[in-house]
């Protein structure tokens, strides 16, 4: 998701500081791809050549070597890379902090780190909305005020493999910024991308309800509620319990007690280089307790 | 956690059917492997052929192409594979099932395939909680016939890196299936398990309690009460949203309604040749909907 953001982003009001570009640096992100079902034949051929490793009874295994084409790579530059990416790609690999937030400290180290944010940085969430920008990824919309949103398809599918299949639903309503700002009233919003984005990509991608997984981050990498759509077979990253939250999980609280997230402690997994650890590491002797 | 109770668990009687190899039939696993720090220097360079997909603004998308040396695979080979082999290598990278478990799902189709599991399938635990096996992986034990637990670290730790700790606790208590049979009255229980293992294993690897992940499967992959504790930054199998559950989440939402999880809707997520989709499939039209 930190890629999410950073590759859906148009860059825009030059004035910001941390948008400032370092014109001498760049971002190259590699990524192996998963395997394509039509590769298979050339892979088991006599094309890949084998040493063996190890064997023991009928167990073997061997360093492989494929054909250049069998093996792509999905490359990334950001070029040229402003300190905000630099410090987003950098906390991608890093170590993670496990943090207890209780609604105190969401009001007392969370939000004021979420109000220090400059609005530059949704620039291009609103290019998006007013589509100045990416309706070319367009899967489906629904322009209603109240219930409305967009769903792109992200960048990180390249559309070869439902297998790694990720879309992102962006509500239309400015103003809620994270799971924190959820309650009762939000569920026809929240009722209404589940069903159409469950239906659209159901129909365009030709995937049941039982193939996808929705979810929410929190923390989220951006202010502005928007809903993964993956695959279920996905190990997509921000997956793990500690970022996301199944949209069914969210209805069921909300229904159950519309104002659980004005109350409820919410348990985070967060790179030790994001700023909210520093934030929660000054406030509080131990984050992971509440 | 399959592999861990494989790999726990102590083959035997080779006169089982399930064992008999089938000579004409192999097992071939193909994975593409992490780069390593060396090739960056030959990755980021001339020999790498660059496409363009998509840009906009600083951002740019490529399709590469690597010098096949750059690009080896991990091969295993199993041969002559047995039904058993060919049994566990197909859920391993199966596709994926997203279900919705209300409590009558639970109640008419999980508890009836749970009671269909041989009692033989919690030998290898019953050996571990009567010390016959596995006493030397132990990190610390709290005997208390209540409260108490088991601290083993797991096979798929290696001790050598911090950065992939993995243990588990399973309590000493029988009759605990999994999140379902849990009620407020294991909350002394759960804390317990909670705070020794944190101390037990922050002494010992000398991490924090904000370095450590503590939570239960659901789905568990064998039917006796354990938690899992493994370090933050560790992506581990089973950390996803749909099967991971916090030990701390757990413990607030029993705390706040000590009958909920006789109540709520469980959203699983499962390997589609689990024996569990099977009967979803069989009882409900749509598993993901609930």
């Amino acid at each position: 998701s930190s890629s999410s953001s950073a590759s859906s982003s148009s860059s825009s009001s030059s004035s910001s500081p941390s948008r400032t570009p370092l014109t001498d640096l760049a971002i190259i992100t590699l990524k192996k791809t998963p395997f394509l079902d039509v590769q298979i034949p050339s892979l088991i051929s006599s094309s890949t050549n084998l040493q063996l490793n190890w064997q023991n009874d009928i167990y073997k295994q061997f360093a492989g070597h494929t054909e250049s084409r069998l093996n792509p790579l999905n490359v990334n530059i950001i070029y040229p890379a402003t300190e905000l990416e630099i410090k987003k790609n950098e906390s991608a690999n890093s170590e993670h902090c496990y943090i207890r937030e209780t609604y105190d400290d969401y009001k007392n180290i969370t939000l004021p780190w979420i109000e220090s944010l400059p609005s530059s940085a949704l620039t291009w969430v609103e290019n998006i909305l007013d589509k100045k920008a990416e309706t070319e990824r367009r899967v489906v919309e629904d322009l209603d005020p109240e219930v409305g949103f967009m769903l792109n398809y992200d960048l990180k599918w390249d559309r070869k493999s439902m297998l790694n299949l990720y879309c992102l639903a962006m509500c239309l309503r400015r103003g809620i910024r994270s799971m924190r700002d959820l309650t009762g009233k939000h569920l026809p919003l929240l009722k209404n991308i589940r069903e159409k984005c469950l239906k659209a990509v159901g129909e365009q991608y030709n995937v049941s309800p039982s193939q996808l997984r929705l979810y929410l981050h929190y923390i989220p990498s951006y202010m502005h509620l928007h809903v993964h759509v993956t695959a279920t077979s996905f190990d997509a990253p921000g997956i793990h319990a500690g970022r996301a939250h199944l949209l069914d999980d969210v209805i069921d609280e909300l229904t159950a007690d519309p104002d659980i997230y004005q109350k409820k402690t919410m348990s985070i997994v967060l790179p030790v280089n994001h700023p909210l650890v520093k934030a929660f590491r000054n406030a509080k002797k131990d984050p992971a307790s509440s």
